[in-house]
């Protein structure tokens, strides 16, 4: 009930103070690639224009980031979810700021990736062409995704199945046709576990020496998954509406000296897809209080602040929950270091 | 002679000023699509955690923009070439500051875009899944091509042919290991002319109220069809060592009005791929000024600079190119404003 009336309070307080308006004042910006491997291949093209034969740069992740002038706090990183690109934390599909730029604001460096085979990040089309020139099966073709707007709606929690719609939704539906936009093919499931774009983190949060890994929904196990790797250089770990946690009763030394938050939003309970994570996330949280561990699991409802969906970061309330998560790295990441 | 020495003098007098250092000042930023249409398909998805049937949304154009504070030029739209994306005018493979940001830095409100299909704009994997399927045979697949490192590099003009390379090469291939993770797979072939791309363009032209389009290589013709939908708001082209330009014997009426640059690097002459586009865009350039156009062709060794390969945008001169470009748009583009 304390932390309740905190954390409420908190956000009333962050929320009635946005920093918007003033020009954004930025040290340096760009973009660059972490990992990335050659491959030969014979079928690059089917094209007369273009060689059939020769070597590709595959495996890479993209990340494009901002340094504010003055900066602050810990880097953060912010990792988008299935079937979507770093777009995610960009200008909102009603056209508001995105979490990009709002912790620019608050002075965090922060990097926006794209993780490996999705958006700038490369994929080969070998089999592809392949299976066109008839020189491999048609089902050895590699099993790449898109969700259908009407499946995404209930995993994307707007309601209970398309069209219906949650009372007291957030999400700003009158303008998802810009959401749907952002929506592209996934190739998560060609990959092993963990997926190229842990060890990716990985490079990145070490050449960064420490970031806080901010995470969504797919890629919300990475950021564990990356600790596992190596801890030294996670500052702090943010999984926001996970697809699963560290099992419970599994190895959790490389996670027991790292803040870690793990967010819900609102409605978890009424949908299939997302209740057992949300029990199977509760149980690591508590796994981890009895290890000795630093982990908070919080339900956005649970404090005060209804109507999330899974897209919180783009909810009509995205900005005050940033605000509120910028508190809670202020408490549990800042106040820490040395 | 005269254009030649005004040309060098001007390059050598802003190469030495290059503004860099100072935080950039951004009065907004963000991200949006333009376009995009709904397809229905029953092949989404081979895997049983995402339905095969439903709606996804292809077709947009990705666009990220920064306006500076003061802005105080007509915007820019930076357009890339074939398999590439919006990163190739960020941070270069050496690590220095892409024209992205130069262009903001100079006053222009900055809009870099990834084609459709490519980058953060969505392609659609329902052929891939019906062939894997079985439903549809393997050579419906669309022909989609990755360009090898050692066909690229003569195409990229690095060489005559991969690995030599040309005397005085201003590409920074010591880093060509980051060069070749910037390319990613081609859709453009799967679509009709002109490609859906250039309406997208024109849509952007029209919301920005005028806009100077850049394009490069394969996205070389584009402003031209852009401006053959409507020249309204085409405020200039820079067609960078076009795939092509508009046929001399053509209809020249949509780009009479409309100041135009073709800009070529070096060695194109001894490139067998651009040798004879170089001599059909100096019959358009010709044609034009026969016609009462603006237009200018310009190879930049004939100005004096030298070693230029066909990524001028990444080359070790290119914020000196790029401060030249500059001079040439506020002659030919902002002195002839209202």
């Amino acid at each position: 009930m304390i932390a309740k009336v905190f954390y409420a309070g908190l956000l009333a307080l962050l929320a009635a103070a946005p920093a918007v308006a003033e020009p954004l004042s930025i040290e340096k910006q760009g973009s660059f690639f972490i990992g990335g491997h050659d491959v030969k291949s014979d079928t690059l093209s089917t094209l007369p224009a273009y060689a059939p034969s020769g070597t590709i740069t595959v495996g890479q992740m993209y990340v494009r980031y901002q340094i504010p002038a003055g900066a602050s706090h810990t880097p953060v990183t912010l990792i988008h979810g299935c079937c979507l690109t770093g777009k995610t934390w960009e200008t909102t599909p009603d056209g508001r700021m995105g979490w990009d730029e709002y912790f620019v604001r608050q002075g965090f460096s922060t990097y926006v990736i794209d993780q490996v085979a999705r958006g700038r990040s490369a994929t080969d089309p070998s089999t592809f062409n392949s299976v066109k020139l008839g020189k491999t099966p048609p089902d050895q073709i590699p099993p790449i995704f898109s969700a259908g707007h009407e499946a995404a709606w209930a995993i994307f929690r707007f309601g209970p199945e398309y069209p219906q719609v949650f009372e007291g939704m957030q999400f700003p539906l009158e303008t998802q046709g810009e959401f749907w936009k952002q929506m592209v093919s996934d190739w998560n499931a060609t990959f092993p576990t963990p997926n190229p774009t842990v060890p990716a983190l990985s490079e990145l949060a070490i050449k960064l020496k420490g970031t806080i890994l901010i995470s969504h929904s797919a890629s919300g196990i990475y950021p564990f998954q990356t600790a596992a790797l190596s801890a030294q250089d996670i500052a702090g770990i943010v999984s926001i509406e996970p697809g699963g946690c560290p099992a419970a009763d599994g190895d959790l030394k490389p996670y027991i000296q790292i803040p870690i938050l793990v967010l819900w939003g609102d409605y978890v309970d009424l949908a299939p897809r997302w209740a057992p994570r949300l029990k199977q996330c509760r149980a690591f949280a508590e796994a981890m209080k009895k290890a000795g561990g630093k982990t908070e699991l919080v339900v956005l409802p649970e404090i005060g602040v209804k109507g999330n969906s899974h897209m919180l970061m783009q909810d009509r309330n995205s900005l005050e929950i940033a605000a509120w998560l910028v508190g809670w790295l202020n408490k549990n990441v800042e106040a820490k270091k040395n």
